[in-house]
């Protein structure tokens, strides 16, 4: 099944807590216009909504299909390269790449397949919880004096750019899946991240009551080894001996 | 004079018989925000009009600054280098490029700015009158099924070509370096790798005997993390709380 998707059918495009309707619809129609087709929306301020719809024209398909979540979480639990798209840079634990860089951290990754793009809210871009949870950060080049890109816009321009990339090819030439080597989904992820704060808490090495931020350095130390599956059998096994030990 | 204008200061955008204000407004923050600024407009439906004001955003002064033209000619009279845009192929005079190829047409021939980018109307594009304006022809490469492009999101793309490729500045901007980020050094790689390969030991889950490759897994796993100081702290300290706790 996955080998007779195209890559674009595979990048899903998440609008995290987006204000304004029309950007939604406008959204959907940069994506089509691109041939992209998966949309997901987390906690939209006002959705399903005609202003949305109108904004979309003849991508209104999109909108239909388009999940809303209320977790950004479930909204990446079955992706496994995840990508925040901001204007903005702060000190990061993500790397940063251009739009025309990503394409190419996509082609050198072909097992990493479904690929989400994160957009965070009109106003303030990505929280950093949601920064926590990507892999790279891409950085559309933009006038220094003036970086407000339209939200759609910046859509357009990274599906442009996907489009380019991906359109001909139905799969990536010569690279064979091989399920080991997968990064894994988000939602295992979020079990790996869950055993280890169990197992430090068995050990005192956290204290509940007083967490400090390890667990923000161990989730952005997993996100950016970019765990396969074969590792993550290590380490979840590596993690049950403790467990067995302690008992 | 001219030497000392940068390219993006002499691409004109020029709209022809513009119906929707509100394109004409996204399109000034579409070519603020990748550093263009020279606007005509060509008998816009509506023009000044606080719809096309909003959709500006901060890009209003570039509304403020466009001329506008009740003929075509003469919004084109100082141009040299004239392309016409559009999604639509026809059987055309003027050669057909991306907007990637046309970086190259204006590199070639630097002698040839000021350049103008011409838009026709939303529903039917550029006329043939003004296609025969037009030394090349660009077309934006879309989906087939759905290739009805907003007119300020071509802008938005083409711009952001012409940004890339003629802006001084560096795509990304610097990341700034923080001691507790830095990678550690391979000599505190090593102790991480033996810390962990000593507490596995510990808790059966390496048998010395019959290593299987879970080292080498380790190894890659924490090269492709690159983890950084604070980072190697955290490992360090849950690994010798799993240490005193066996104890």
């Amino acid at each position: 099944m996955l080998d007779q998707m195209s890559i674009l059918d595979q990048i899903k495009i998440v609008l995290s807590h987006t204000t304004h309707p029309g950007n939604i619809g406008a959204t959907a129609r940069a994506m089509k216009v691109m041939g992209l087709s998966d949309l997901a929306l987390v906690n939209p301020t006002k959705f399903p909504c005609a202003e949305a719809t109108e904004r979309a024209s003849k991508a209104a398909d999109l909108l239909a299909d388009a999940i809303v979540y209320d977790d950004i979480h479930q909204a990446l639990s079955d992706c496994r390269l995840i990508i925040g798209a901001s204007v903005r840079t702060r000190s990061l634990p993500s790397r940063l790449v251009t739009p025309r860089e990503l394409v190419s951290v996509i082609q050198e990754k072909p097992n990493n397949l479904p690929v989400a793009i994160l957009f965070g809210t009109e106003s303030s871009g990505l929280t950093n919880e949601e920064l926590h949870l990507c892999h790279y950060q891409v950085y559309i080049p933009t006038n220094p004096d003036y970086s407000s890109l339209n939200l759609a816009s910046a859509v357009q321009l990274i599906s442009y750019e996907m489009r380019l990339a991906f359109s001909d090819m139905k799969q990536l030439p010569e690279q064979r899946v091989i399920a080991n080597e997968q990064i894994i989904s988000r939602k295992q992820f979020d079990g790996l991240i869950a055993h280890f704060d169990q197992v430090m808490q068995s050990t005192g090495y956290i204290n509940p009551e007083h967490r400090k931020d390890i667990d923000i350095r161990m989730n952005r130390l997993l996100s950016k080894a970019q765990v396969t599956e074969s590792e993550n059998r290590v380490l979840r096994g590596f993690l049950s001996s403790i467990e067995n030990t302690l008992k």
